[in-house]
Parts: C-alpha cells; sequence; structure tokens
C-alpha cells in the first residue's frame, strides 16, 4: 500500500490504535449528534455517502403525516399542514448548508431531473452558444440527462468530455467563445476529489460560461458557499449526507438573477404563478418556484424535512474539521495495517482537494472484498473498476468505527476471506 | 335545479331518503372493502379523486420501511428489499387496473414529468408530423407542459386547442396530415365527462396520429382497456382513486412498440440499460425501463404500492356499476332536494360520457357554498368558475353518505349557511 505522500496538517501523529480512537471520539464536539440517529448495533457503516441512516425523529415525523395530515385531514393538509409549500420550505432548511439565501433553493423530483431543468435554462440563458463541457469521469447521471438535452433541442449543442480533472481551466480557454455552461460534478463519486468551487466557477465567468455543479456528494459533506462564490445552479440529492431516506427528493439551487423567466421547460402547474386559477396558459411564478414542476412526493418529502431539522444546530467548519480527521485517521489506519497488500489510496492527500470519503484502489478482487467486508459487518461500496469507497459522515462516524474497519479491512486481506465464492457475485448500489 | 334529460338505466325509481340509502348499502358487494381504509367518523369524504384516503395497512407498510428496510439493512435494502425494481413492480400492479399487459406501465416521478416524457417521444416517433391537438378545457398542467416540450424542441410545433369536445374527430381530419399526437384526458376534472377511449384512439390512428391519454381521473374509477384499444401512450396519478397518498409517484404506460428507443430526453441513469455499469455513454434500456429517469422516492413508493395491493382483489366491472349507481342517486337527490336553487348539473347524465364523479355547477358564491359544505364535515372540492365538485370512490362511499350529502347541501343552500364571511376566502386544492 502507498503512504500519504505528504502528511496531512491535522492528522494524528501516529496510529495507536483502539485507545486513540477513543481519546478522539472523547474529544469529539459532534459526539452527541450520534443520538439523533437510529443506528443498527455492531454495524460499521460507511455507506453514508450511498444512502445516510435514519433519523431517529423520521418514523414519529412520517407517521404524523400519514395517520393525522393524510389520514384525518386529507385533502385540507395541503393547506393546514402546508403541504403545498413543502418545496420551498425544505430548500430554505438546505440554503444554509450551501452557503444560499432563502429563496434560492426548492426540494423537488430526482437530481438527474433537476440537472435536466437546469441545463436546458443554462442553455437557454446563454443561448447563442452551443458546448458543454464537463468531464468524462462525472457521475454517469450527468452525462445522461447533457446527451438527452441536446438531443431534445436539437440546435447543435455538443459535449465535450475533458479525460482528466486537470484541465478544466485550459479547456475553458480553448474552446474560447462557444462554451454555454461548465457541468462538474463538486466531488467525485468514485474518488472522492474536491474541486475549488470559487477558483473553478469565476474561471468560468471569466470566459462568460454558466457554472453548473451537482453537489450529491457535498451537501452536508463540506461548507459550501454558493452565494459568494457566484454559481448559477446547483444540484444534489437529498438521501445521502442530509439523510433524507431512500430516494429523498432532491434539490435545485438557482441564482436568483436566473429566477422567473420562461427558462425551463418541465413547466408543469407548480412552476405556474398562480397554480390554483386554472388556467389553460402557462404564467411561469417569478421567483425560485418557477423550477417546479408537479405534485410533491409528501411522504418522502416530510422524511426529508425532518432529517434536515437536525442540521439546524450544526456548524459546517466542525462538521468539515471532523470529516478531515476520519478520513486523515482512516487513511494511517489502513496505510498501518494493510502495507503488504496490493491496494492504493485513490483520494488526494492534500486536504483542499479531499471531500468526505476515501477510496482504495483494489485491483485484486475488490469487489469479492468489498462484500467480505460486509459480510463482516463494515458496509461500503464498490465501484468499477476496482474501487472500494468508503464515506465519513461526522455526525454519526465515530473514530472507534475507522479504526474498527480498518482493523477488519487488513484481517480480510491477510486471512485471504474474500475468497469465497458467495462474494465474487455483484451486487448493485445506488 | 335541472333535472335530467334522460332517464340513467340503472337509477333509483325514486328518492325516499335514508331509507333507500341504507338498502342499496345492505345490497353493495364492494361494501367490506370500506373496512380496508381508514376514514375519520362522521366525514363524508366526496373528494377521493383529488386525495383518496388512507389504506389501514399504510402505515404499518411505511414503518416496516422506515424501520428495517432504512433504518437497519440501509443499502442493502435495494437488492434485499428490492427497491430497485419498485418502478416496474408496482407499474406491474397498476396495469390490470389499465387494461393494460406486464411490462407496458412503470410508477415513477409526477404527472406532468411522465407526461413529458411520453408526449417527446410521440413527437419522436411520429417526426415527420407538427402538431398536437388538445382541448382548452383540459387539465392546465397538460397543456403547460406541451407548451414546454414544443418550447424546448423549437422544431416549429404547434399546440391546437379546441374550444369544445365536440370536434376531436372533426379537427382530426382537417388538420390532415400534420398532426403528431392526439392529448386527451379521458375523464375531465371539472365536468366529469368521459370521453369513449377505443373510438377516439382509432380515429387517431385512421389518421396516422397518436393517442396519448392522461387517465388522472380514471385509473381505479372506471375500466379500462388500453392495450385493446391499442393506446401508445396513457399516463395517470397515484393519489386519487388509487389512494397512494399525498403526491403519489405517478403511472406511465408505453405501449410495447414504443419502448426501447432513444425517444424520451430525461435520460437518467434508471433508464440505463446497465445502470450500475457507470458507463461514460446513455445507452437506453430495452424495455420499459427506458422511460424512467432518477431513484425513486422510496417512502411515498411503498405507500402506494401497498395501496395497490386492496386492488388486487377487486372487479373493476362491479366498481364501475357501483359508481354509477353513486353518482346516479346523488343526482336524483340533489336533483329532489335542491329544486328551487340556481344549481344545475355539468356531468352527463348518459352513463356512457360519466366518470366517477358529479359537478355541479353553482354561479351564485360557489366556493362559499363548499366552503360551507366542509364545514358540515362533507368534503368536496370548487374548481373555477362556479363549480361544486364531488368525487364517487365506490370502495369507500356509501349510499348514506351521498343522501347524507345531498341533505346538507340543500341545508346549506336553504339556510343561506354559507353566507358568512369565512367562507368567502379562496382555498387552493390539489
Amino acid at each position: 500500500m502507498n503512504n500519504p505522500k505528504e502528511k496531512p496538517a491535522n492528522a494524528t501523529s501516529h496510529v495507536s490504535g483502539y485507545t486513540q480512537a477513543q481519546a478522539l471520539d472523547a474529544a469529539d464536539k459532534l459526539i452527541h449528534f450520534r443520538d439523533r440517529f437510529s443506528i443498527p448495533e455492531n454495524l460499521i457503516y460507511l455507506d453514508g455517502n450511498s444512502l445516510g441512516v435514519l433519523p431517529a425523529l423520521a418514523q414519529a415525523r412520517v407517521t404524523k403525516t400519514l395517520t393525522q395530515e393524510w389520514g384525518k385531514d386529507l385533502i385540507t393538509s395541503w393547506n393546514k399542514a402546508n403541504w403545498l409549500t413543502l418545496p420551498q420550505t425544505v430548500g430554505d432548511k438546505i440554503a444554509p448548508l450551501l452557503g444560499a439565501d432563502s429563496g434560492t433553493v426548492v426540494v423537488a423530483d430526482s437530481t438527474s431531473i433537476n440537472l435536466f431543468k437546469a441545463l436546458s435554462a443554462a442553455l437557454n440563458i446563454n443561448d447563442k452558444r452551443k458546448k458543454i463541457i464537463s468531464e468524462k469521469n462525472n457521475f454517469p447521471t450527468d452525462l445522461y440527462i447533457a446527451e438527452g438535452v441536446i438531443k431534445q433541442m436539437a440546435r447543435s449543442h455538443e459535449l465535450i468530455l475533458l479525460e482528466s480533472t486537470d484541465d478544466v481551466i485550459t479547456a475553458l480557454r480553448s474552446n474560447n467563445d462557444d462554451v454555454a455552461v461548465l457541468m462538474l460534478t463538486h466531488i467525485n463519486y468514485r474518488t472522492g476529489a474536491m474541486y475549488d468551487i470559487k477558483k473553478i466557477t469565476a474561471a468560468a465567468h471569466a470566459n462568460n460560461v454558466l457554472m453548473l455543479w451537482d453537489l450529491a456528494h457535498s451537501a452536508g459533506a463540506v461548507p459550501l458557499e454558493l452565494a459568494d462564490a457566484d454559481v448559477d445552479f446547483a444540484v444534489g440529492c437529498g438521501y445521502k449526507y442530509l439523510n433524507g431516506g431512500p430516494g429523498a427528493p432532491a434539490f435545485l439551487y438557482v441564482a436568483p438573477k436566473h429566477q422567473g423567466g420562461h427558462t425551463q421547460p418541465l413547466s408543469g402547474w407548480f412552476g405556474h404563478s398562480e397554480p390554483f386559477a386554472f388556467a389553460s396558459k402557462y404564467k411561469p411564478s417569478k421567483n425560485i418556484a418557477q423550477y417546479l414542476c408537479g405534485t410533491p412526493p409528501v411522504l418522502s418529502m416530510v422524511a426529508l424535512d425532518e432529517a434536515l431539522n437536525v442540521w439546524a444546530d450544526v456548524d459546517m467548519q466542525t462538521v468539515r474539521q471532523k470529516s478531515l480527521a476520519l478520513t486523515d485517521f482512516f487513511i494511517e489506519c489502513t496505510s498501518a495495517l494493510c502495507t503488504e497488500f496490493d491496494i492504493h489510496v485513490l483520494t488526494p492527500f492534500e486536504h483542499e482537494n479531499r471531500g468526505s470519503q476515501v477510496s482504495l484502489s483494489c485491483p485484486t478482487n475488490g469487489n469479492a472484498v468489498m462484500q467480505a467486508l460486509i459480510a463482516r459487518n463494515v458496509i461500503g461500496d464498490f465501484r468499477p473498476p476496482d474501487i472500494l469507497r468508503f464515506g465519513f459522515t461526522p455526525l454519526y462516524t465515530r473514530y472507534v468505527d475507522v479504526w474498527n474497519a480498518a482493523q477488519i479491512l487488513s484481517d480480510v486481506l491477510q486471512t485471504r476471506y474474500w475468497d469465497k465464492p458467495e462474494f465474487t457475485k455483484s451486487m448493485g448500489a445506488v
């Protein structure tokens, strides 16, 4: 295994095992947040970057919506329980986590669909230009949606995919005046590598290019400053670090200057300025509501709403410090314990380039190793071609979990525990 | 009040009040289904065409998904609890209610978004033609979405809106060979008037026009025969007669011949032939899954799934008989009790043209009358400009509810109970 090329600034100085982990937990300012989640005993869950855990109050909240709001109050709950404005009120709870102002975030639909709205809007606004720049290693659905938008618009738009993450700024310059929008994912789902939002957005704007960020692995994981960075559009999902539940509705950030026009094609009634006038002509809302389309899935919305109440008391700088300390500690532990094996760290060692996950390349039997870990109650996930992916969620991951995970990984490799037929079958994940 | 111009075939011969209603309930073959729902006591709920009531087993099902599947099994539930295939398995439960085959219906997103997919696909398939025909009185979001699709495609498409429902076939002929798709709502949300799907679809096909039906007020309300009628596309929602809960995900029917191509622009990863290969190029699934886009909202999906289990035991012909008997009875009761007032029936008297609702035009203070009814525990809704709308859901509406509703309406009018300031304020509804 490779060792850190550069010593992370805040890293612990050596690996002394379980006792050290316990001491770190004892000093952890966020440790009490773990009680606000329902986490299975004896499970080391390092997959909160795929599906966050159940907030302790979610069941009571959803039950109230089912039995009282739906069951007893029925149709009146659209007003009485404020179901109608959930897309905006839940959006306003996400806004502070994005460094965004109230009225600039809505919660609706899926990340893919919100991306379709945002990308269409960007092309409609910057309509003299025809190129979308993204990168080959972006999350696939982002690229599929760009393909779909281009095909539908049929106006000779073109998707330029960069091979590496290094040449974003060069690519902006070399495509000079024909780039309409730069669409990037802030934290890469495979490697955990992170872009500098402010720097890249400024470079895009310097070239008159609109900036669209996918924050699926960022919201609730790292501090964000969308308003300050003058970002045009951003999307992200509610079911990872935000803990909104499986397939929770997604969010969409739209800078105030891009709100109110007839800019996005999913022009359903929830985006109308007067949806209950039942007019036959579409008249877009003048605010962020214009990016809504159909009726929101209330049960999934209220679970996310409840999950977001936890974040009201969270300081994102403290989250970031713990996130870096957890990932540093995991890199150190695995580096120390797995020296003799053919695995290496894919995630950047430099703090400024790292999200809240650690990805290990495991070229030999990577999928089987992950299945074996899962069988030993360490939940991460496998991403092709050879990536063991571990997410670190500062609100509920403990340092003892990190230590135990590294030790179990070492044991799985040492004892060739992965070498069983039941671990070779592949597994889908979301 | 107007009286039925034509005597409905199965109508009861006279209105003899509560005793008669009790006798009808005693003879009702569907009466036991009422126990499978949780209905507030003393409430006459005639708004199941807006939001269906809570199925008795929904709470247990959602709780299981929250506490066991999400809470304990976490990410493994995508496979273990079959979350991944919910769009198809829930769709397959709706299929029989539509007269559709397994593999032709998916549940996903909202009705508006599914309409965007279907309308885009129809225009992509019938791509030599430029006109969409619909009607001015279609549900607004359907028209808004058509506007959005046309604007996005920017290929000189045109939306032709018919003024009346009479001239659909004439309009098809007079626009001869430039109509790509006919988009109609089967049962009108305002009046409850119903089209003949087989006849209109055949007329569309005779003119080489694709047929797209909105079944929002039809699924679970009337028997449907989509496969037999050779319908191309259909959409509808899960939260009305299907009782799937507020904002439940919507359904999309696609005839087998239109499945598998790269035809719809919301090309997210759930529509990819191999979503977990994480390929950078979109390759549409060869089956109905190609009409999926993003990750499904699981909590809302399982509530709908549970609601659909009730329908496994339901014969739609029996539902239709009771629906007609309930609406006939309501028309008779109100006709008898409200003779001296300025209200008249908008819903067609002829059975073959009527859905499962009765709409009364109430030109004087219509909204206040509805608010007064709601205050008296009779829940219908008001639709501009002057419509009192009452939905009749055969699985849980009793004849005594119908009689009581008519009597309370009569009393509200007789005593001018509606003439209070609190009833004049307007109210949104979904």
